[in-house]
């Protein structure tokens, strides 16, 4: 299989085509960015480890029965993966208060939620990602009422999965973003990626913020505690 | 009935208690305020208007069976009303993109919606009115699933008898907000106010404006458009 023309550039990674018809070709960049893009830096080392960490993670995730795009890692930087027509939601699941929910709802950060909290988001950097209900998102014709309750129920599996995993490894999974495609058959798979980019992780003990908001509010390395997960999860240098 | 102290006083509405435990006396202000307060006016007869044009569409929304908080208008600024707890949701029914929503999610004000879109937002000055989901509401326990449907339910049957009684004036309710309270015994009642400051209303004809956002968006004499409204309704001066 060869790489074909860029298909789509994202803050975070670059999608290209193949030789095959339904793979595409994932590179993800040394590119961090915050607030819509508003705070924008290039940290070397950080594609690999966003891969790296969303290869094992897709695996683990395969391995529990949950369906997804990944089809293997390539280089350290790259992976393989179906290609899929994204769903323009942003599926975000939260276990404990934190970032933009805190400042909605005037909740103190770190708070348990009651209910594990499933929220969709308007995937359009222009609009800046908007909250919608599920009546917008009937307007706006980005999904079915049906696939809105798909999109739920397998947010919180993956939830039960990422949960369980990282507690055992002594990290607290706070919240994620996921996002969703579909196969030119209709068929909806879990897509884009799951790394520290896209999920809030502390550490159980210190509650040690090991995820993106070290980036967002200048707490430390961002690849000191990206490799921290990546560890964590049994990740080795890609050779 | 007397008068009694000062239970709240809100941007647009003072309210006291009375020597009847279930009844308050409402007295309608002459305060014009926008963008969560940051614009604000004193506007001479408005509270008039607004306390004359809610009296009118509580009275039009009983004979077509919505039970609502109010009793009867007893001066050209005052009302009683029954006493309830507010709800604090703002109900918000759309029927053509407007305002916040057409900031939120990109379309063009004047659009009109494929489904009567009803939204909720947390009455929260402090968190500027923020957009709530179902589920938003539920982790808050600000009302119950049922208690979010039934609200649902009477937003839409008010919308019906409104936009009906709008059209046979000329007028379309393009979109607007409803609060809801409980009484001692738990059944929910209608409450605040209708007016043009919580209704967007258009000419028919001329898509003229004849509602607040004269005044948010400097169009023209707010008093002229509300005294439109209000002569439309058959409203006369409150001897």
């Amino acid at each position: 299989m060869e790489k074909r023309e860029l298909l789509y550039e994202g803050k975070a990674k670059k999608i290209f085509a193949t030789t095959d018809e339904g793979v595409a070709w994932v590179e993800y960049k040394d590119a961090a960015t915050a607030f819509n893009g508003e705070k924008k830096e290039e940290i070397i080392g950080k594609g690999a480890l966003t891969n790296g960490i969303t290869s094992l993670l897709f695996s683990k995730l395969h391995e529990a029965g949950i369906p997804t795009h990944f089809i293997k890692q390539i280089s350290s930087t790259e992976q393989l993966v179906k290609k899929v027509s994204i769903i323009p939601l942003e599926v975000v699941t939260r276990n404990v208060v934190a970032g933009s929910l805190s400042k909605r709802l005037g909740l103190d950060e770190g708070q348990l939620l009651k209910h594990k909290l499933v929220e969709f988001y308007y995937k359009d950097d222009a609009l800046g990602d908007p909250l919608l209900t599920e009546a917008h998102i009937q307007e706006l014709e980005l999904a079915t009422k049906e696939e809105v309750h798909l999109l739920q129920q397998k947010a919180l599996e993956v939830n039960t999965v990422l949960t369980n995993l990282f507690a055992e490894l002594g990290v607290r999974l706070i919240d994620f973003k996921l996002e969703f495609g579909k196969l030119a058959d209709g068929e909806i798979l879990l897509a884009d990626e799951i790394s520290p980019d896209t999920c809030r992780l502390w550490d159980s003990e210190t509650e040690e913020k090991l995820d993106k908001d070290v980036f967002r509010r200048n707490l430390g390395s961002l690849v000191d505690v990206y490799e921290t997960i990546y560890t964590k999860l049994g990740g080795r240098q890609y050779v």
